[in-house]
């Protein structure tokens, strides 16, 4: 103990909005935080950035490759395409040495990634390999709501199959971990939504509330309270409403429709399971408007506060 | 043309919150509604209910079958399901003869009514067979939402398999014809949700949104404008914030979640596909609180509301 851990933030693709989102959430940083900031990145694209975004780029830790100096906006190349993925094994490799608690992510290019090199569907793939993580869990975290996934990227079709208790009871304990590790709750009240219209209505509409979700909630999961399986259209507006500090969602837009509803983009998407601290902005590498110093920021800036908050909370000042 | 048709309003089962909710309703009504309005219910439970919210019932003709009278407040009998199922038997054929335009339907208990004698599942089912429509749609009308519903009561398991481009078609078509005629939109912008996340990502999630929805959007529906299949998790975020006027959602908690979230108990019930207008609020008998003068009536003043508003659509004045 006593050895604080550094932030990494990866640059993504340097042909996105990478370079410009991040000069700008570091433009705007606390001076506390930019001696524990590292970045994995280029310098050149991340000046240009910079000076897209008529920022000043404070002065901070950057670890580069060479691949994203060619980089031009907008133009994405197998190049800058090894470039992001240089950058991510960079910060794992930290990460695994324990030099990095936490990372947040810029976003890369899951077919320019490849072409460079990179062996994995996506960065959350990428992580849970090589940091050995057994299951990880998309949550989206937000002023208004906090929602875990139990699956994510399946069509609706095959919801209820890939469904299994298990799953759910995973989802919820790293959530309710979470909740009570990353975001300082004593004793969160995790809502644990069903799956059917009103919950299945005692078998009339489905039978998963019942026979999968219901006993992933029967043991105790101290110090969270578990409740559920709640009615789908009532549990997010309870939530808003305070009744539940976090959700676990079933599927992908049972989660993202009422999130983007209430948070808009003031939600940070969190991975959980990693070793790590790990989030991300919830957007893509927006190659039509790279290098116009127009990208939205409010996501990465998020990202990069919710990171050094729940690292913060993970670690506390030993000083 | 030149006669005005009524609106009728049944009381729902005489021994829940309907006469109390239709009271209230009727004492915040502008009188010159109430020389249209016709109340199926019987006077004795209606006087109660008048008293049980501390309103005065003003005057309104009330066409009953005494079945009701002895009804108590939270203790649901037979007699009870006979009386509801002979309001909603009164106000249909007062339908069918022509004499009421518009119905405002006070909540029945399903299972009451039928040992009362009723056949149908419920209120829907009886009014489709009974006016003989074709295809009918469950839709919410509120103040930030207006969403009608593709599939409603079926595990989320069947929804895909339930999907077909003619429903589909069928439910934009009457939801245009109503965003037309009965909410006085000139040309309305009509959006179509997706059914997979990101709306199938070109098949990658899911093959219904380009292989079912998309071909039930080919053909022009004038004067509304088809967008879609939309990405579900922005959908109704760009409804509220004005993009689309309405929504056609594929499956219960899709529409469900956003109109609960967003217009809370605003939301009027409104059935598409039946000759006359019919509205509802969306709750239930509420035995637990029947009789106590506590019940919400926000659901039922909208419901009144806007079917007045609907009906005079329709029926411009001739006078």
């Amino acid at each position: 103990m006593g050895t604080v851990t550094r932030l990494g933030i990866t640059l993504g693709d340097p042909a996105g909005i990478g370079p410009e989102i991040v000069a700008a959430a570091l433009a705007t940083a606390p001076p506390a935080w930019l001696s524990r900031i590292v970045v994995y990145g280029d310098p050149v694209p991340l000046e240009r950035g910079a000076r897209a975004m008529n920022v000043r780029l404070p002065s901070v830790e950057v670890v580069g490759n060479g691949l994203g100096d060619t980089a031009i906006p907008g133009r994405p190349d197998e190049r800058a395409g090894a470039a992001q993925a240089g950058y991510l094994e960079a910060a794992v490799s930290a990460a695994r040495r324990g030099e990095v608690g936490a990372l947040v992510t810029a976003p890369i290019s899951k077919t320019w990634a490849r072409r460079g090199g990179f062996a994995f569907l996506g960065h959350t793939e990428m992580l849970a390999e090589r940091l050995a993580a057994r299951d990880v869990v998309m949550m989206f975290a937000g002023p208004k709501l906090k929602v875990a996934l139990v699956t994510v990227h399946c069509p609706l079709a095959d919801v209820a199959t890939d469904l299994t208790t298990e799953r759910v009871r995973r989802v919820v304990e790293l959530l309710a971990e979470s909740m009570v590790r990353d975001f300082g709750h004593a004793a969160p009240r995790v809502g644990v939504v069903g799956l059917n219209p009103h919950a299945g209505e005692d078998g009339l509409l489905g039978d998963e509330d019942a026979d999968i979700i219901a006993p992933a909630l029967a043991a105790p999961c101290p110090p969270a309270q578990l409740l559920g399986p709640l009615v789908p259209d009532a549990a997010f507006r309870d939530a808003v409403h305070g009744r539940y500090d976090a959700l676990v969602a079933m599927y992908h837009d049972q989660g993202l429709i009422p999130v983007k509803l209430v948070d808009f983009d003031e939600s940070v998407n969190v991975t959980l399971g990693l070793p790590i601290v790990r989030t991300s902005p919830d957007h893509g590498t927006a190659y039509d408007i790279a290098g116009k110093g127009i990208a939205r920021t409010v996501s990465m800036q998020r990202a990069l506060s919710l990171a050094v908050e729940m690292l913060a909370r993970r670690e506390p000042p030993t000083g």
